[in-house]
């Protein structure tokens, strides 16, 4: 039997209890941040989630956080770092108050941490402390298009298990793999994990262009099947840079790999990404011709765009990749648009010039 | 300068007249198939295409097949093949009738062409017959997601054109690129074609899952981004395996570069094909539990679906290549779904535990 710990009852952590529930071989505690009372007291009292707006399972023991025992997190076989970026203090704390150091640690969060004005930003991958990731066993990321709730329906969705350390990215594959949830392995934690923060930036510029080019009732659909590419190129250039000048290397071979870019945490995910949602609501936003300050002073007042957090944590190392050439900056019109509104405020603007400038015979 | 000849007066090859006219150094004639008498007295009453629902500017000379001059075919610096795959035949007697050997000839045409009950399909690289394709210095075959109307409309399209002689399809790009119709060169000629073709079928099993998972007036995400995925995954070893069987491989270093499904021909152009069109409505009635034969007798009666006819083509090939080792049959569970309704009018069934049976670490 399996003991699954997931710290954080948000929509993910809790929407990744119900395929974990599934087996009976696997005992599964969801565990409420601080502000997860609400939920907490909810799913006790109805076993209704009320932000995943769905029932969940009775088999899920479900633990507010000062009701949860440090036995049972030194105990679990795995640990779902299960909350969004402002939470990771909060788990990180929790993890080493009882001194837990789990089998598989796997983590949900999305996002990139600035790493200094000209340093590349770090993925959790690395940021988290060593003392949880090492010698623990090496953590798993989570990459791939999974709407929370519709994971939580059990509808079909195909997602990417890394590690550093193979083994354990397919442990858990077998501890959590349904009928309808899929899950493919791969070594390249930075990549899935770059990839998984990075398309919620890059999505805001592919959006834009749902906006920048209406046409009878609708909008062009050519610009954006073409940033939507660009994207995926740009992504896949930026989680090499980032892999590059991640702390540890993965043990695999990578040179006989597919860049992550091109798969479910990817190309996959943007496709989900850019279908919906606030990266996305943004962008439709921006490609009106809004500037962002007018947008989340306006329409999206109070609404956290990770995108632009994202953004913001990846603008300085990434310019100053661009200055001293670790980057080709010629290789990245769709990332600098983005920045320009970020960062300075500008309006959202792609110049298709910026294709395919030269030769390119790839 | 430059004259450009466009064998073909439907929307694509129309739609291609448009950036080749905005250079003055270029002189465009835009010729009708015999099917496109209509086209050709509108355009050149009114200048109003009627398919394309959009005016053609007047440096374009629109003529009938039979007002055209075979000494305008020997002229040449590029003739365009501008038509569907019916009108192929009337393109290569008429080149042929004309001795036309043009420096550059470029193919709009997307399709396959069944090769026999167990050898792979052709691309029209390999089925166009050598004495209009050698030595008249390699065909240009052109991808990626382009609405024929929105490049007529000048809206910003990036296209990718594909040569075994790299120099012809970097002329090419000179001739036509503007600033808004962008467009990269590859030298994968079979590549690029094999993606235009199969992406028509495969975008009819992605576009299943539209209406396979309905949820609250729209639709499920994750299961389109995942099979969205997942084609493209299918398309690039699908075009390994027509590359390999192809007649003359690529003259540049392949192993180089990336798979095309990995960029505009594939994941570009599937991107746009899966948001509308033919393909991806005859899958929305597949999703819905309808039988091939039940939409093409019902709602879809005389519509062509590129896609349908592209799996004809595919099926004895690809099940004998599946039989006898060649592929895999279990990297292909989409491609299968797909067949089995066009083959043996099955309902469309997509089995999601077809999907990483066992450990990938791709």
């Amino acid at each position: 039997m399996a003991k699954l710990v997931i710290l954080g009852a948000g929509v993910m952590g809790s929407a990744l209890a119900v395929p974990a529930a599934q087996s009976r071989d696997n005992q599964v505690i969801l565990v409420g941040s601080p502000l997860d009372d609400e939920i907490i007291a909810s799913v006790g009292a109805t076993r209704h989630h009320p932000t995943l707006n769905t029932t969940l399972p009775d088999s899920i023991e479900v633990v507010t956080e000062a009701a949860l025992n440090d036995a049972d997190l030194r105990d679990a076989d795995v640990i779902v770092i299960g909350v969004s970026s402002p939470g990771i203090d909060w788990v990180t704390s929790r993890l080493q108050t009882a001194a837990a150091q789990p089998p598989i640690l796997a983590l949900v969060t999305k996002g990139l941490v600035a790493a200094g004005a000209s340093a590349p930003p770090q993925t959790y991958a690395d940021a988290l402390p060593a003392t949880l990731t090492q010698p623990a066993g090496g953590l798993v990321g989570i990459g791939g298009p999974c709407i929370a709730r519709e994971l939580a329906l059990g509808l079909p969705t195909c997602v990417t298990f890394a590690s550093r350390q193979p083994a354990n990215a397919e442990r858990l594959r077998e501890s959590l793999q349904t009928d309808t949830y899929r899950i493919t392995t791969h070594h390249d934690i930075v990549g899935v994990e770059a990839c998984a923060a990075l398309k919620n930036f890059l999505c805001i510029g592919v959006s834009a262009m749902f906006s920048s080019y209406p046409l009878e009732q609708s909008h062009a659909k050519n610009p954006v099947a073409g940033l939507f590419n660009q994207a995926i190129l740009e992504l896949a250039l930026l989680s090499d840079w980032l892999r590059a000048h991640a702390v540890t290397q993965p043990v695999a071979d990578g040179a006989r790999s597919m860049n992550v870019a091109f798969d479910l945490a990817g190309m996959g995910d943007l496709h989900v990404t850019v279908g919906g949602g606030r990266n996305s609501r943004l962008g439709r936003h921006l490609g009106e011709g809004q500037a962002l300050s007018t947008v989340v002073n306006g329409p999206m007042q109070g609404v956290t765009v990770e995108g632009v957090d994202t953004g913001r944590h990846l603008s300085a190392g990434f310019r100053a990749a661009c200055a001293n050439g670790d980057l080709d900056s010629a290789s990245f019109p769709l990332t600098f648009a983005i920045l320009n509104c970020i960062d300075n405020d500008e309006l959202f603007e792609f110049d298709f010039q910026s294709l395919y400038t030269a030769t390119t015979n790839r």
